[in-house]
């Protein structure tokens, strides 16, 4: 199957058959969101793995009772860090330097220039950059589900700050902003299962200028 | 080639060597970000495709002078809605009506949800979370353009305002929120080409709640 098949045969389950994902599955979906690109490679997201049953159904009510919550196999929090600091970028650059064997001090420029990036923002303003990072994760973890013909389907429709207080978030510096339900498609109770995919013709989304 | 083997071939190229990419490759990868998910189907972007080197050249100094912006083959510039109104929720419940052959007033509980969504919310709001959307196809772009073994380089450091008015996008009621070069990695001339792909830690970026 190529990408773009994968890509025509994926939607966003509304109702899902609760079937196990094997872990060989989540683990490819969860390295693909780990080697994603993302801006000045500083990945300023935690992603949460929840599985626990019982959990899901005290989340259920917190995402407009949505049964996906449930009826998936695993569900994915993208939470995003509330705040930006020094600290943050001291870790990245200390890891930059471990992982490519060279001295912090030649990485300093990069470092002032992040500093710099960080500071000239308020913590809102790195918090929204934060939380696009956080989104372009999730268009990877999006297309390698596909990939591995497992439904997907990402969801913004929940109380953040709810589910932030439920899962202890805030305490670790984290906002949450997107949920993504893994599982499999139950097209007999999902009505949208058999629809056509409506998207924007390549003449709307798209303008050349060449 | 795994999906997994083309996100670790990847990395943000900071220089190209000018060599064009097939427009089979560009196609598809415009295809798979057509084709990626956005929250409620509404897409709230459009995509400037600029192949044209004269453009490019203009380009380049709103952008930092990053030389990927001539060296790549095209650039993609992810311009998000400036404004979401009534008008586009119209067009899109009448483009799903079409393409399922529904009735629109099937859809009105739906569009009256969209209504609400996008009134609850300030034009900036509106903006920010169209640029999610954005950095969602975004990471759908980058990793099919993996696939296709193009290089691709996602920007952030360009001027938006002065980008928005050398293309002419207030008028279209967009306002750029990414780049992404698409062409061919230079190895002798980017020193990161052979660097190691520095990604926080599994244990690090991911909490399992099982």
């Amino acid at each position: 199957m190529t990408l773009l098949q994968a890509l025509n045969w994926r939607y966003a389950a509304k109702r899902m058959n609760g079937q196990k994902v094997s872990q060989e599955k989540i683990d490819n979906i969860l390295e693909a969101i780990r080697l994603s690109a993302s801006s000045v490679g500083l990945q300023p997201y935690t992603i949460l793995v929840v599985s626990d049953p019982v959990l899901r159904e005290k989340m259920r009510p917190v995402a407009n009772n949505q049964p996906q919550i449930v009826e998936a196999s695993h569900v994915l929090v993208f939470a995003a860090w509330e705040n930006i600091t020094a600290e943050h970028v001291e870790e990245y650059i200390n890891h930059v330097a471990t992982v490519r064997s060279q001295p912090e001090e030649s990485l300093s420029g990069f470092k002032n220039s992040l500093l710099r990036m960080i500071k000239s923002r308020t913590q809102e303003e790195n918090f929204n950059w934060a939380t696009r990072q956080a989104y372009l994760a999730l268009g990877t973890g999006l297309t390698a589900a596909a990939v591995e013909k497992v439904d997907a389907s990402p969801m913004e429709g929940f109380n953040a700050a709810a589910l932030d207080e439920l899962l202890q978030l805030k305490e670790k510096g984290l906002r949450s902003v997107s949920l993504l339900a893994l599982g499999y498609r139950d097209p007999e109770k999902d009505s949208l299962a058999q629809a056509r995919k409506v998207r924007r013709s390549k003449e709307e989304l798209f303008i050349e200028l060449s």
